[in-house]
């Protein structure tokens, strides 16, 4: 075993091999190094070339390299041209793209998204990384929904999150599925898996050394996680 | 100074009194013992009489001294006359007492007043109890709704939070608040009261020495939380 710590944090590629059926428990076991990441990143978008502007010519504020379909998904929603768009829009925004979400799974999108100057809207770079993501969680989303079906299931849900580099206990993802009746179908899955992301992020910033456990005090655990409990009315 | 501790633990009484204005930042200060609690304490209804049967003549499984209205309240939405209601009959049952709860306030009083054999239905035990606690909170809210809007406000959620016994961080509160925005009813008080005791129950669990810090491992924190993330279809 080439280490005794408990998960390595690296591994968030979308490349991560699946796990293999036997270590549903692998948890409970001294992981792999290679093959076992409690926590997971956000993933960041791809870093603009260097020898050319930061913006694209027509796309203010975006990445360079933000694909037109993108610039254009969120200039047509923001009509005031503030350069910012508001929950609503986002969720009209990411419709031409994607799929209508749940105002919920919006909501947390834009909670995990937002930019550090106003937490109700989202510029052009936040909005290309939330984009990005979307795409990567898609094609992960096709490549576990094994029978087509739209849904995925306890088990797609484990090696999909395992893909994006989160390893859920069993009785966490138990958890997790529990609260969808009807299975996941994408929206649940992104909103389901915002959540894991979310919070391992949360938990990952009280535990620089990756040993992990954290020590938090009452406040900082109440600050953590009560931003999560969407509760609007 | 009676002690360093940062917080007692057994000021729940509903009569703990109320914060004077100026202690708003009270919980960046040493606390005086008596008057400050971060922890709460689920209610625990009133132990029946030693002397007499546990169970009235009429309220199978009903502590005794259970009001007569709380036994029909339950027994009119037990049809089958199972001793055990689900969600949607406890919405109906606390309907004639109270109000009619939002679905989500509902799951997280059936999460938190959850019978240990059942996690989907609650028996006449778990409904006099929660019957009892809402009593208790509807007094508290309309205690501090001082000018009888049927809503209240920050200042008021905090004050009767901390009637209730907990003394919650105002970047707490003005996070939980932040969730509501046409301000707190009775129902959104519960919701939110219920996320503050719930939450602060299970951290206490990991905290027996009350230090105001406790050790989590990744996968308590995130088995802690992922119940409270009520995200139903």
């Amino acid at each position: 075993m080439a280490t005794s710590r408990p998960y390595s944090s690296h591994s968030t590629a979308p490349s991560a091999p699946e796990l293999p059926p036997q270590s549903y428990d692998h948890h409970h076991q001294p992981p792999p190094q290679q093959h076992q990441s409690y926590y997971g990143q956000y993933p960041t978008p791809s870093p603009p070339p260097s020898s050319s502007s930061s913006y694209g010519p027509s796309g203010g504020g975006f990445p360079a390299g933000t694909s037109p379909d993108v610039i254009r998904a969120f200039q047509m929603v923001d009509r005031d041209r503030s350069g910012f768009i508001d929950e609503y829009e986002l969720q009209q925004a990411l419709s031409s793209g994607y799929q209508r979400f749940n105002l919920r799974t919006i909501r947390l999108l834009m909670f995990l998204f937002k930019n550090p100057y106003d937490s109700l809207r989202i510029g052009p770079m936040e909005f290309a990384a939330l984009w990005s993501c979307l795409g990567h969680w898609r094609a992960v989303f096709e490549r576990f929904d094994r029978d087509r079906s739209g849904k995925i299931d306890l088990m797609e849900l484990r090696d999909a999150l395992y893909s994006l580099g989160y390893a859920i206990p069993p009785s966490v993802l138990q958890l997790l599925i529990s609260k969808y009746d009807n299975g996941l179908n994408f929206d649940s899955f992104v909103e389901c898996g915002m959540i894991v992301k979310g919070l391992t992020e949360k938990f990952k910033e009280k535990d620089p050394g990756y040993t992990g456990s954290a020590t938090l005090s009452y406040d900082s655990f109440m600050s953590l996680v009560i931003p999560f409990l969407v509760s609007y009315d």
